[in-house]
């Protein structure tokens, strides 16, 4: 155990390590180069197109030549405090925003606990001294004076902790209250102050019945018109476009290739490009690389058309689930939290995730598997978090020197070389479980996804939820109880209910400078990793370096990326746990997660500003499960005091713990039957006003039109996309007109300028302002509602798409000045038969 | 322990005495006397107006004098057998006929189980032999020697007794689905095939926000209007009358003595009677009886009007719940399920039980209040089951003898003569227990009341649950682990988790006597004496010999009750958990099972076709609770096979079970997700179907006028009846031409005619045959829904009785032909101000 002098040493360790990271980050995001990677977000934005520099030569190009601005290296921080809580809605969206709030959140409740529980716990536990004077026969650490375990058993000074934990439930309850309440109006009033989505009218229905004989278009429309007669507005089919997708990825391929040859060919005209057909270009007869990708495009495309014939004719490929539109919010609000048919298990009906967030692989399971899926998977991870060492341990063991020497025995003379076998018994056994470490959220994720949920943001709280039961389980209760996760199950099964809390909490006091280094190392190291953005800086500068063949490449090199809720939930949580569980039994660790809530705060705040880009906007659907999980901290805390308490045998004072659970308990209860609504539905009230302004607003809006192809399945939107890229442009250039401008100056905010902070807005490019102005006002979707509907789509036929893949287009060569339009342009196909 | 012949003698004596009370039974029920207890349903339904007669003299009014019906005693089993499920759906409603359908759940569950059990595991078990071979060591039961005890431990024999668990568990699996769906659809068709009902159109609002200068009246139209503007018809606010309810109780009272005066003094013209006014009619001064009540009556009315000057002025009594309801089925089904209020704690919509189902005086619970009472509520029964020993042991001691001298010396003369120190020895220490456990089902429905549900249905089946928790703990549990209740608790919490099932599973072999006597005494004699109504028929004879003063009274005494869900759902319920836990322990015990099963199918199905009135109809909304406490039924039996396996060291084939629990919980999730809906809520495909077929078939029904007042408080109605007697019975004639002699021809089966056969249908009186038609096609409610509308009901404003309490009706005298009106007659009040 370390003494208060080994913690200082670690935290000075650790601070300077910090300190270190913020110098380099401080260091590498004023220059140019590095532009892209710290400020991706003003470049999806359209606020910034190139990096700005601080003087005109070739050198300020990629190096920051204004020593000034080396002397002002934490003026980030401001900076990322100035922007206001709406400005942040509106900048990154309200995902972002409550994100932020849970940081908040953790500071509103974690100062004042600390301030009382150093002023009053400290000194109770200094003065009451049991190991002060039994300090020459046991070897304690320092910590542990300042920790309950100081005090002496079947003292009367335990009821100041007792008391202590009922005050720390109340209050902690009080904020969780308040924020709940805060976060649930701010959802509302974003879903108020929302513009027309289709996702609200639009209600998804899972489990069609199949009938012999007619369509699945045909049962659908039927059987809306009949059930919902006044609102049923029409559907859209969900085709199972896998394959399509496939070939459509093959021919980005292809058309990149192409790109990046023309490219070349346009710089060095006197050389013609060639390439070798063979595999990864490297045998075969050298040929005419532009010529060769042009047929090859050619070919791909030819089957997509026969892949496209095949989907929209075949019926198997029509699958039983459509996404049905009402003509208002009220209609859709209906349909989606009602019983539709006799039979439970068909025509269910659900709202319709926004369309960036569907994850349309899962739409095409069948539903009937869902429930054993379902099994399946927590019965995997029941497995994955008790069991996972198993597996590891087999490998470690293979993994040992000798085990690889008697498995491959050829292999001795070169593991008996010294060096290497230090190597390798040093790394070969931590090697196993570094991995598995490394890969576990992404294992979770794919578990996620074989669940069937059809929402990205499910899918990401799904996964935050198994990962928070990992840590749970192998980090908390891990380090507390000795062996493995495994044999703590083994013995939970073998205690008694009441012997549980009490071999944990009397161990518990003794682990506190464990969690206090792992806060330091895991979270304070985390955070400062966190802002320098090592791993994604790396990597653009080595896809620049290699990869980068076109501007549509660095469009991809530099995604920004957005926050990793499935990791950054669950840790954030386990410190919730760590504060609570500790704010009456070691106080001293508190100080240690309140600078860890402070900072992480503002570098969250920074990123969400400079760099992350939502996929999705959930509206904060997470913040049920974060309220919910600092409530079961708050159980486990108190299961724990108690247990730890009987073992200091205060049998006179434990039982005045015994209502905490069970008030605790009421309170989730009743915040469950209060908030949670708010998260899971849409009152009818709400849809009737927003029905009511639009009627008054906007009368003559053609909402068919509007909706037409909001669902369709992103693989048939890209390809069109970039079949009709002269139209799309045209029509951008219409639309920037009408809308860029002013939302640009009205509601984005300014990006930091503190290179030079006269440089002009660099908006006058006509594709990012467009994208500045989906970024900055709710998103759209449909670029082109203000222009007049030049198509309208049919709910019983099946769309047809007439595309000209005749000869590639030669206008689609990209410019530094215009990347290429991506998500959500005008489509411009060409519906037969209406 | 018992032998086998211990058993036997015990099973002879049951049987004996359940064929005396059968042979009761059959003298009993054909003695004319008795007719109105043993065919109650039959006077109800209006089918038997008077007792059938033998022969037409003096005594054969009350005395059988037929002989011949004494030798066929048993007759009443083919006739309860004869009506068909159609017939006992028209003639009892769902829930009685899903009621027996759990008795052919059993049989089917069982017969084959029994079967199988016998012919395999008896042989398997007696020629294993290890109990065989230690006899002369051992005193052990004849029984043992043929249950699972007998198996030697680590023998190979015990993968019969897992097969045989799998084989059984899949059995139940499927006939539980069998049964679910059969129900389920018959439960779809009941609703479907039931004409128009005031619920169907009709949601209960509660929590209606309090809007400072507005009535609720008028935030309730407000707001539905605005939000369900197509379909919102009307609605009709409650009032706090419980107040009112106990003055219209007074009057009642009041009423019947008058009733009571004045047929004497029809009686005896010549002797006017007398009464005193003064305490129970022993002191005071002797005055003119009718004289006398006469103005009883009229102070009670004057102070009837004050108060519902009150109600219906005061706002304090208007409660912020309202019936509200809708122009369609469509509309009522959207408004039930849907959010309507963004603050998801205002405007809670539901269906609206059936007029007849609600509980009114809960209505006037404000709803802040319900999680609390929810949370008491559940501690009370967590500590009602664990420790309701604790008062009783205490009252116990105090009842000692020992102590009531020391309580009360002066009694010690009495005490110490013999035969009372006897008499008390024996009989007080249990009679507190005794006391207990006949007021725990009251009990246990005060606390469900308290719970706050609105509808009777719900309160059984909370009432059910509770007392099945009691059953599960303290007789299952109880009588397997020595000890109290509060003991076993003890002992839970300190035992490890597998450790519990291993210490039960290892008694239960020992209990199989003990429980085959409970199923003997409790269930077979508890059954005989369900048919033998001993208590209705006591009570009957008392009051008609002292209480009965005019035929209301008679009316009123022979009341027929209703099936006793919360009493009788759970001991069926136990019966399924031994059934289904001794099956491969010891399979003697299905047998017992078994004749419980047919011989309770055969006395209920007697009991609703002749006695029962179910007070509501639920369609069956119990069936889903049944389901889910077999399911938990087959839980229990799997854990503790496991546990008595794994005491056998039985190590490699206990493992083989663990799956079991799995499969039957993921069973149990499919089954709730399959048919829970059906139970719950109301499709709207279903809802559709209906309006249109109203459409068609009955185009111009005034729907306003039919459910003017459906959801009006009983007690305004049953005043108002009282008082508009001569209009009612007006209407009534006209009613009773139109419907009643069609529904009685049509739909009700006939009544057993076992006296004389050539009897005439006694249905010649007006009323009884409305009745008729009121129990034998789905209930009405209002009566006069074929006569024009002559009243309109305005829901802004609150209904404004005028009655005439100038002077009591003369005409208000009953004759044994005519019973009074009684529930839902017409009002005929006029609406000032429409």
């Amino acid at each position: 155990m370390a003494t208060l002098g080994d913690i200082g040493v670690s935290a000075f360790i650790n601070i300077v390590g910090a300190i270190t990271f913020l110098l380099a980050f401080a260091f590498l995001r004023i220059q140019p180069v590095n532009d892209r990677v710290y400020f991706p977000k003003w470049y999806l934005s359209g606020q910034r197109t190139s990096p700005r520099r601080g003087s005109g030569n070739f050198v300020g190009k990629f190096v920051n030549l204004n020593c000034w601005t080396y002397f002002t290296f934490l003026n980030w921080m401001p900076q990322a405090l100035r922007m206001t809580e709406a400005e942040i809605i509106n900048h990154a969206g309200l995902d972002s925003a409550a994100f932020l709030r849970i940081y908040i959140l953790g500071l509103k409740i974690f100062i004042p606990m600390t301030i009382l529980a150093l002023l009053i716990l400290i000194p109770v536990n200094v003065s009451s001294g049991t190991l002060f004077f039994l300090k020459k026969e046991l070897v304690l650490s320092d910590i542990d004076r300042l920790s309950i375990s100081n005090v002496r058993p079947k003292s009367i000074r335990f009821f100041y902790h007792i008391g202590l934990e009922y005050l720390f439930t109340f209050w902690v309850c009080y904020i969780l209250y308040k924020e709940y309440n805060y976060v649930a109006s701010m959802r509302l009033k974003f879903l108020a102050s929302q513009r027309r989505h289709a996702e609200q009218f639009t209600v998804v229905v899972r489990n069609i019945p199949i009938v012999s004989g007619r369509s699945i278009s045909d049962t659908v429309d039927q059987y809306f018109k009949r059930n919902h007669p006044n609102e049923y507005l029409f559907h859209q089919a969900v085709y199972n476009a896998n394959k399509f997708a496939r070939l459509v990825r093959q021919r980005d391929r292809v058309q990149n290739w192409l790109d990046y040859y023309q490219l070349k060919y346009e710089r060095h005209p006197n050389k013609k490009p060639t390439t070798k057909p063979g595999c990864l270009g490297l045998c075969g007869k050298r040929v005419d690389a532009i010529e060769y990708y042009k047929r090859q495009i050619k070919a791909v495309d030819k089957r997509m058309t026969l892949e496209q014939e095949k989907i929209l004719t075949d019926s198997k490929s029509l699958l039983p689930v459509a996404f049905v539109s009402f003509s208002s919010r009220w209609g859709a609000a209906v349909c989606a939290q009602t019983t539709q048919s006799k039979n439970p298990t068909l025509w269910l009906t659900n709202w319709a995730p926004e369309p960036r967030d569907i994850y349309w692989r899962n739409l095409a399971i069948p539903f009937v598997s869902l429930s054993i899926r379902k099994l399946v998977i927590s019965l995997s991870v029941f497995a994955l978090v008790f069991f996972y060492m198993i597996p590891i341990a087999f490998v470690q063991s293979l993994a040992n020197l000798e085990g690889l020497e008697r498995v491959a025995p050829f292999l001795r003379p070169v593991i008996e070389l010294k060096f290497i076998k230090s190597f390798l018994q040093g790394f070969l056994p931590g090697l196993a479980l570094k991995i598995f470490l490394y890969i576990l959220p992404a294992v979770l994720m794919i578990m996620s996804k074989i669940e069937g949920h059809i929402a990205l943001s499910t899918l990401e709280r799904r996964t935050a939820a198994k990962y928070y039961y990992f840590m749970l389980v192998n980090v908390f209760l891990g380090s507390i109880v000795t062996g493995t996760a495994f044999q703590q199950l083994h013995a939970f099964l073998h205690q008694s209910p009441t012997q549980i809390p009490r071999n944990i909490g009397e161990t518990i006091p003794s682990k506190a400078t464990f969690f206090i280094t792992y806060i330091m190392v895991d979270g304070w190291a985390a955070i400062a990793g966190e802002i320098l953005r090592f791993k994604p800086l790396v990597i653009f500068h080595l896809k620049n370096m290699f990869l980068v063949k076109t501007e549509r490449d660095r469009e991809k090199a530099t995604h920004p990326g957005s926050v990793d809720f499935p990791e950054t939930l669950p840790s954030l949580q386990l410190y919730f746990l760590l504060g609570i569980v500790y704010a009456v039994v070691t106080p001293i660790l508190l100080p240690f997660i309140l600078v860890f809530f402070a900072f992480a705060y503002l570098v969250y705040r920074h990123q969400i500003i400079n760099v992350y880009d939502q996929q999705y906007e959930s509206a904060a659907a997470f913040w049920p499960h974060v309220h919910s999980r600092i409530i079961a901290s708050l159980l486990i805390s108190q299961l724990l005091l108690m247990g730890l308490l009987s073992t200091k045998k205060a049998a006179n004072s434990t039982p005045f713990l015994v209502a905490l659970p069970i008030l605790t308990l009421s309170f989730h209860k009743y915040c469950k039957y209060r908030f949670e609504p708010a998260f899971r539905k849409y009152p009818l009230e709400e849809a009737m006003e927003k029905d009511e302004l639009d009627k008054t607003t906007e009368p003559d809006i053609n909402l068919k039109s509007y909706l037409a192809d909001a669902y369709l399945h992103p693989i048939f939107r890209s390809f069109e996309e970039q079949h009709e890229s002269v139209k799309v442009r045209v029509d951008k250039q219409e639309t920037h007109t009408a809308a860029a401008p002013s939302a640009s100056e009205i509601s984005s905010p300014s990006p930091p300028h503190d290179i030079s902070s006269s440089s002009p807005p660099h908006n006058v490019h006509h594709v990012p302002s467009q994208y500045a102005y989906y970024q900055s006002s709710p998103p759209q979707y449909s670029y082109s509602s203000n222009s007049p509907p030049n198509y309208v789509y049919q709910s019983t036929s099946p769309p047809h798409y007439s595309y000209h893949n005749e000869e590639p287009q030669p206008h689609y060569m990209y410019h530094n000045e215009d990347p290429p339009p991506h998500y959500g342009s005008h489509y411009g196909y060409h519906n037969q038969e209406l």
